[in-house]
């Protein structure tokens, strides 16, 4: 039995909506599994970063099949256009915590990070996997102003990002050149995250007003 | 005078193989910024990058318009979605290229990098420039054979970043720790510029074959 065009289009949002709850819960064990130099954690986001990139390779396959035998126009164009979008910066959100993960593996049975940063990256961690919630709720609701507070989410995480740069810089660093890279790389790979998941609620906001708000994330 | 079908997929493609030759100018001249301290130089990527934001809108709008209006179907579609796709890629190589540039900036008029790590970006950048005209090659051309040669290409800005990390770790860096979190943060710029010009060549080999060739670069 085929499914209805509406089905295929509520399907393409609800698998998306579902790839970003995949990635929060990723990105969430990533942090723990850095805090607590849990290789376990790290090994499964490891290994179950390859089923987010196929449902990512499921989603692009389902938009261009309704692009093809639908031929979709307004809104439901614009649905299929964000969610091809989405998909990618979800699959990448993915990848980032993985990144995670892989620093949490490297390091074991170290800790990554010293003492003093831990409570940062927590933060950052929190906010993020927040932001992909987040991002997934303005996917099956299409509510602007869940959209919007991601914005406001997001500069919490650059402020936390810059803050970093700060501590580093620091004469008073006593943790060596190694660990003040992995703070740096870190510390970028939670603002990447953070930034994509609010590209994703942008391409949201376009599909229900047309426009989009504001540039891209850098 | 409207365009004719065929006539607005060429544009869109060449389009965007002109986006690669803007990034490719940028990273080049980014490239110089960082290792000749060159204040002006900077300054014109980070003016410029606005640019390459609005051309990835105007690509966008008329992959949208043609997918409105046209419907294309097989290849024709396969080109449009890797437009979509590959607008979104360049236009994150223009944002890492200004990411260079505002490290030359925020340094100068010191230069950023240790006279013993230069040589290395430099080829980062010169492979990195490549790999983005290259990218504008394989769009124009649709040569299968160019695609795959972006893949060694991106091997040896993979190694060279990698081999960055040997050299920060060594105990015989006396730069301190501003210096390495700038060499990594920066190292992964040219890396991440790399990976975006090899994703761009996929989507076109699959354009041509219907066949993504392997993952999508991590």
């Amino acid at each position: 039995m085929r499914d209805t065009y509406q089905e295929q289009l509520d399907e393409l949002a609800s698998g998306l909506a579902d790839m970003c709850d995949d990635v929060a819960r990723a990105m969430a064990r990533a942090t723990t599994a850095l805090l607590e130099a849990d290789l376990q954690l790290a090994e499964q986001v490891i290994s179950e970063d390859i089923k987010i990139d196929d449902v990512r390779a499921a989603a692009e396959h389902r938009a261009f099949g309704l692009l093809a035998l639908q031929a979709p126009v307004a809104t439901d164009l614009r649905v299929v256009v964000a969610a091809i979008h989405g998909a990618g910066d979800i699959e990448r959100m993915g990848d980032l915590a993985l990144h995670v993960a892989q620093a949490a593996r490297r390091r074991h049975p170290q800790t990554v990070l010293p003492d003093e940063v831990k409570s940062y990256f927590a933060e950052m961690g929190r906010v993020g996997v927040e932001l992909a919630e987040k991002a997934g709720r303005v996917i099956r609701t299409r509510d602007l102003d869940a959209a919007n507070e991601l914005e406001a989410d997001d500069d919490a995480v650059d402020d936390i990002h810059q803050h970093m740069f700060t501590v580093l810089m620091d004469r008073n660093w006593t943790h060596g050149v190694s660990a003040a890279v992995d703070v740096a790389l870190l510390a970028r790979f939670y603002e990447r995250y953070a930034d994509h998941a609010v590209a994703v609620a942008r391409r949201i906001v376009y599909v229900v007003t047309g426009q989009m708000p504001g540039p891209l994330a850098v």
